[in-house]
């Protein structure tokens, strides 16, 4: 039976927009796996209640209800253990997981910087869902939040050296090949793509080449996704 | 032949305080490998001119003279495949190189927090050489560089959620067992340990544990380097 997703997604039913349902449909299309993705938005809690969940990814298989990024592609390699590795061994998984806390701690800081065009590619039902709980998880009004993200650019690009440093060195940071880390961290930058045109990355940052690979990799699976070039 | 690393020591040369000689003797003591350690100061060119380096780690091994800590540790895990892996196969390895570079992006962060520090525990000469090359390389004086340590402690604490999150669910981020990655993060803190009381990490973090175990490990080797706790 087909997986299905359960994949963030804005007023347009194509535009999805949920870094960490990129993650798994970038290790889905690494282990060759067909995915069905249902666009799911934010209010939409009754639909994967089955999975005791109220955010996705949720992951359908079989009768399974999947959920938690990580949690979902340890069980695709321990699933699929014949198909090409996300991790590399036990090693490498446990490797793997900084990525994961990079890539939350990276998304914690990106979101300053293109809240508002999030809200601008919502449902009406889900512009005052997001409006709310942003606005009380920030403190702030969504248009306050990102009022100085042109100062919050250069910070923010700094911060990321480790990175950039790494790709200088390599192609992907699985190494020639991308892998799970890889996947991760690509979510982030594929979710502010898909939906702001802020440009997070400068065009000759090592950084936005690698996002290229990857935007490329699977027949240009994440290329294809409606967003911002 | 037992090997011989050149390693950083202060006035006492019992006081090595090299972020990536340190790095170099976990791997090595990580590898079951002997080591004599040659106490080294900035000013010793001339005792690692066959390495055709001016700074150390250089690790002599038979007639090869090694250095840079990265090409240190892959030489080791080739050179010895039967012990202990550092990476844990190809992905492993691949994925190991972003540590040891948000090790130095760490380090380059810290050093601002311990820079008086190091200079009071250096030899007359060192001292001199110290003073003049990095008052050139941060364009102010040694005690302009930490006068305002305190206020950057708590943003360099901030800087390393990404660690803390990850030594949350994980005693190390090689998983069961330390790795490559773990001793390049190691240094870093062993570094400040042994050269300054500034205590960089609040002793409840789960870092600073962390660090404890690695202390720890080897019988203690790390510990029982003078040092601060």
């Amino acid at each position: 039976m087909t997986m299905k997703l359960f994949d963030l997604a804005g007023a347009d039913p194509k535009r999805r927009f949920s870094p960490y349902c990129w993650t798994i449909r970038m290790a889905l299309a690494h282990k060759e796996l067909d995915v069905e993705t249902i666009p799911w938005r934010f209010i939409d809690k009754e639909a994967i209640a089955t999975s005791g969940q109220t955010k996705v990814p949720v992951l359908v298989h079989d009768d399974k209800w999947l959920f938690e990024s990580w949690d979902i592609a340890t069980y695709l390699e321990q699933t699929f253990p014949e198909r090409p590795t996300l991790f590399g061994g036990a090693q490498g998984m446990a490797l793997s997981k900084l990525y994961c806390n990079l890539a939350s701690v990276i998304a914690s800081q990106a979101i300053r910087l293109v809240l508002v065009d999030i809200y601008d590619h919502l449902t009406e039902t889900d512009k005052v869902y997001f409006r709310e709980t942003r606005e009380q998880r920030f403190g702030m009004t969504l248009e306050q939040a990102v009022a100085d993200r042109d100062a919050r650019l250069q910070p923010f690009r700094d911060g990321l050296m480790p990175l950039r440093m790494t790709l200088k060195t390599q192609p992907f940071f699985g190494g020639d090949q991308p892998l799970y880390a890889d996947y991760a961290l690509f979510g982030v930058f594929q979710w502010a793509r898909c939906i702001s045109p802020f440009q997070l990355l400068a065009a000759d940052d090592p950084i936005a080449h690698w996002r290229t690979r990857l935007l490329q990799a699977f027949d240009g699976l994440a290329q294809s996704a409606p967003g911002y070039d």
